[in-house]
């Protein structure tokens, strides 16, 4: 049995469920990697304040960062504090002081990730991050290893689960957005400022992650044209389940030989679709592959254990390229690829449209697949249409509003 | 960039797929993992068959099995030719030369894994299969990797294709068992003798796997009980459809303390599960744990491409090993639990009873949950009941059957 050191940052909910899956969990850890964690040290804001987690004897608390980052014993650094700029200065730091280190926080990723994973790769440590993306799905993992013989052709992500229970609420209950976000706050699901969430910024964030395994490509996701789920209305879901569809918040990236197409946001999804039916907090990640064809991995999105388990499952990693002096050259994030980045409205694709008030249905003459109205609305399903003909469908008409049908995209 | 040399048993369906998977995605391999790999030398069975796929100038056909396991350069073999005897003795010399074995032949791996496996261990190779379990769903990596941290209390499996398109047929379509054969036959989905798809045998061989995965403990297939699926009644199906229910060939291995339960047979699961919306010949792989609470993995069981992919992410780690000089201690299969295996039918749990002929429902007083009858048939849902209640209401009838509702457990 070996032992290696490690240091924690943070201790709210993620880091709270790291020392105590730690421990819970240290008799198989033990037996099945055959080695020893110690957590030596735990940086906290505020040193009296009361903990839900009981710590080890052998791991003291610190309020200063850089008792843990700088302490010449500690091998691992596994970072739980979010927000930025802090975090930003601890990692580089840490790597600095050659530590391996573990981060959940793709708030950070989305921005410096390969940045980070290149000065990680520089200093011979490891920085590992599958807790960023989808909580407990270990897809990051998936993708560097078991897909990583293969060729990605799409990733489609239901990866924000206060969204997706948002909308679940307003599909399901037929309640409004609001009334949604509401229940959702109350539950502990979305915060009081639920910003990053509704608006698919978090959803953005976490594609650019996932983009750099499964295609080699990091995202800029200011560059994305993220729509939100906060401007949904109940006429919306209520048509496109008329048509057979569910509304989901999608994270979609699509390869076309060096083109990458990517999209965030609402988006009509067949009901006998497995992604149509992952409801609640849930998360799924849909890969089309060459070898696989399709292939779903779902699970829970969020959580402290579940998200504390996906670091662990680094810092397993991490130990044993410590032990094997192999750290900074696994293959969990070392594909580059030049692909030139889209949006996926440039394809020709099947759209959604309503339109509010009296006499709403627009007066172009079009092929309509399918058409529904109600008291002050009119709904219709259009063919796969070029972006210029959606563009002249609802021009001059703010009343109108419009959603993709996903998997409906024309070459 | 360094060189791997491998060589290859056996150039059938899944054979050739790697030979041809290896060629397409080279660029992509060499520049993920940076190792370039040469396939030296194939052994087939007949050297002048026609073969579908075309092998790299410096790849040699050979109808000496020997010759590759010789191959003092040859660092990797990888055997798909099948069978057991032969199978088991190119695998044992292989290791006795030190080279790093994978395999997918889950018929010899549900009776000599575990002993392969430390015998690989001792000479310090590794000994790979993740193709053996679920074609290209990564079930035992993750297992093995992401959720080694974890711990696992239930898992459950679609994981026979051939017996999963039989029955999604006999339910959409409304055939009978034989004609539903008959397609999947004409299809290329069954063989031409289909004993071990239908009746469970197959399933029950990677349930031993998985377990060994998921709870350090090896199963003999033989002591499991394995129900199949050939003696379905139409009747059966459209009853639990009646009743909100889908009938799937579930594999089932649940730990509660130190006692496994486990069960492979025809299952009634509730129509809104993931799992009962698992058509055709995908597969799927149902994973209970502390820490992640439930997760699903969703994939193709079957054929060449998905399966040489698994082979291909096994070649990739085993590689990285012998690069690391770091074969044989990967924690691919070293978790063990001493844990007292029992049959699932021990617990108390609900069944579908249905009853054939005139009068047929038993006589028996019982709280029926749900009853339905149609022409020359009875059918009802039992409550929870024990077994000994089970056998006291189908006993001195053969003209009665039943059958388990999955996740009705009582502890």
């Amino acid at each position: 049995m070996q032992t290696i050191t490690i240091g924690l940052l943070g201790l709210g909910t993620v880091g709270s469920g790291v020392a105590k899956l730690l421990q819970e969990h240290a008799a198989k850890i033990e037996q099945t990697t055959n080695v020893h964690f110690v957590l030596k040290r735990v940086a906290v804001a505020h040193l009296n304040k009361p903990r839900k987690v009981s710590l080890p004897a052998e791991t003291s608390l610190t309020d200063q960062i850089d008792e843990v980052i700088n302490d010449p014993k500690i091998q691992i650094v596994i970072e739980t504090m979010g927000t930025i700029n802090l975090a930003r200065h601890a990692i580089i730091q840490a790597i600095y002081n050659h530590k391996s280190v573990i981060t959940a926080n793709k708030d950070l990723l989305a921005i410096d990730g390969p940045q980070l994973a290149r000065l990680a790769q520089s200093r011979h440590v490891d920085f590992l991050y599958e807790a960023s993306v989808a909580g407990g799905i270990p897809i990051l993992r998936v993708l560097s290893s078991s897909l990583v013989t293969d060729q990605v052709s799409q990733v489609t992500g239901i990866i924000n689960g206060t969204a997706n229970y948002i909308l679940s609420a307003m599909t399901k209950d037929s309640v409004s957005y609001e009334k949604a976000l509401m229940a959702a706050q109350a539950k502990g699901y979305a915060e009081a400022n639920p910003t990053n969430d509704v608006k698919g910024i978090d959803t953005a964030n976490k594609l650019s992650i996932l983009s750099q395994f499964a295609f080699g490509k990091a995202l800029n996701p200011k560059k994305l044209g993220v729509h939100g789920i906060d401007q949904l209305t109940a006429e919306q879901l209520t048509s496109a389940k008329q048509f057979g569809y569910t509304i989901k918040l999608l994270a979609i990236a699509k390869r076309l030989d060096n083109q990458l197409y990517t999209f965030v946001g609402p988006t009509l999804i067949k009901q006998n679709d497995q992604l149509a039916k992952i409801d609640g907090v849930q998360n799924a990640v849909a890969i089309k592959s060459n070898a696989l064809g399709s292939s779903v991995y779902t699970g829970p999105g969020a959580g402290a254990k579940p998200t504390a388990n996906s670091i662990l499952s680094d810092l397993v990693a991490a130990a044993n390229d410590i032990l094997d002096y192999d750290c900074g050259s696994a293959a969990f994030n070392n594909y580059h690829e030049v692909l030139k980045p889209h949006k996926l409205s440039e394809l020709p694709q099947s759209y959604l449209i309503i339109a509010y008030g009296q006499s709403a249905k627009p007066s172009k003459q079009i092929n309509w697949q399918n058409e529904t109205s109600g008291q002050n609305y009119w709904s219709g399903l259009t063919p796969v249409i070029t972006h210029e003909e959606l563009v002249a469908l609802v021009k001059n008409n703010h009343k109108i509003n419009y959603l993709p049908v996903y998997n409906t995209y024309q070459i």
